[in-house]
């Protein structure tokens, strides 16, 4: 039973600290070389996974609070963040995973605990390159990994209905500079945002098409030639037009 | 004091009802003919006005309670709504406006009613034909009344902020079919939907490029010409492809 000494000294279970009913997941998508990936934690003790998430402090914007889960879980400060929707259907109120969870974990409870309680959820999807990140489990967790889009496992609640909401945001909002700018390098080339835009969208693209696309939207700034050792068909590189330009 | 009697009746105040720190508020954007307006509430006995809101019951989805207060001020049922951003700063949580709307209806209450708690608010849009509606104001407002975009009056809390994050997703959802959908007839002309899409965008549209871009978009189907009395210069009448076209 020493850890639920441990528990109170990390101020998990302090409910005084948090926002009552409300908590954030975070849906991490990691990018890189056509691979999309999602970040994904497993409790430790059960069969269970879950999205990172948290609660927010009750003197915490809800930004903040997902932004510290994003750094604890990532080890990655700064992260782009984008809310994309709120799950409050009364639906998601089932007590069963949690109390599983605390019961492998010899954590006490009783039926009225705060944390089996019902929960609206703030959804955000965060965007990096996995490369950089050096996922790091809570303290409820055995582990916290990169699964591919279609090889996620079932996880509790309804978080795979959220991932699918998340992906569903990224994609309507491909067009819009700050899924380059978080997921590419700074200058790129053509084919490096067209595979990015296949990889997110999950097909194929006419590339005369795409390419007249992006030159047309404006987004674009040409900075020079890709340095493949003196061929004039090296591509050339692009950056974003900044915001003030 | 009779006051306090009729909110209990109301179930107004009976935390036990309702999910703790978290509310909802409604932009009701009306449209007909060039105008755009949004539905205000004025608190009863004060100088404050507010968008319509409301708190979530335990038994009820968040879509639900918006829904539910929707229909209170509006009439109306099966109204269109989106969910567009989750208000979850902690700078919101000012409980002077409440308390002075209590006090000056006569409501007792402490430093620690629940009201007064900071509250995270998920703001939903809906879209209707502002002369169907007939506004309501609920128990503690004196008017709840149509405002032009550009006259509202200052309201309480991040109202204000709510209404232009509102606009902006509306903007940026313009060619999605919802939209024309909810706020033009189910026949109409490329004139009508070019004068819609003008008057949410605030901006002229040039017209040989608007009415290509909506035919190239696939969403419309001409389905004959507008009876103006036998003019070959008649317009083509319009609907939206349903879904399983």
């Amino acid at each position: 039973m020493q850890k639920v000494e441990e528990i109170a000294e990390t101020e998990v279970f302090d409910q005084s600290l948090y926002m009552p009913g409300i908590s954030v997941d975070c849906v991490i998508f990691g990018y890189q070389e056509r691979e999309l990936k999602i970040l994904v934690s497993k409790f430790k003790n059960t069969n269970l996974y879950a999205l990172p998430g948290g609660f927010i402090k009750k003197n915490e914007d809800a930004d903040e609070a997902a932004l510290r889960v994003l750094s604890e879980r990532t080890g990655l400060k700064n992260i782009f963040l984008n809310q994309f929707y709120t799950f409050g259907e009364k639906s998601r109120a089932n007590p069963e995973p949690m109390k599983l969870v605390m019961q492998a974990n010899e954590v006490l409870f009783d039926d009225t605990h705060w944390m089996l309680q019902r929960f609206i959820s703030i959804g955000y999807y965060a965007l990096i390159n996995y490369t950089r990140a050096e996922p790091k489990p809570d303290y409820f967790s055995e582990s916290c990994s990169w699964y591919e889009l279609d090889e996620l496992p079932e996880m509790m609640q309804d978080h795979n209905i959220i991932v699918k909401k998340a992906l569903e945001s990224l994609r309507r909002n491909i067009d819009r500079k700050f899924i380059g700018t978080n997921l590419l390098q700074d200058q790129f080339t053509m084919g490096d945002i067209q595979k990015l835009h296949e990889t997110i969208l999950g097909e194929k693209l006419n590339r005369t098409a795409f390419h007249r696309k992006m030159l047309n939207s404006g987004l674009l700034k040409r900075v020079g030639k890709k340095k493949t050792g003196g061929s004039h068909r090296a591509p050339y590189l692009y950056v974003f037009h900044s915001d003030d330009e």
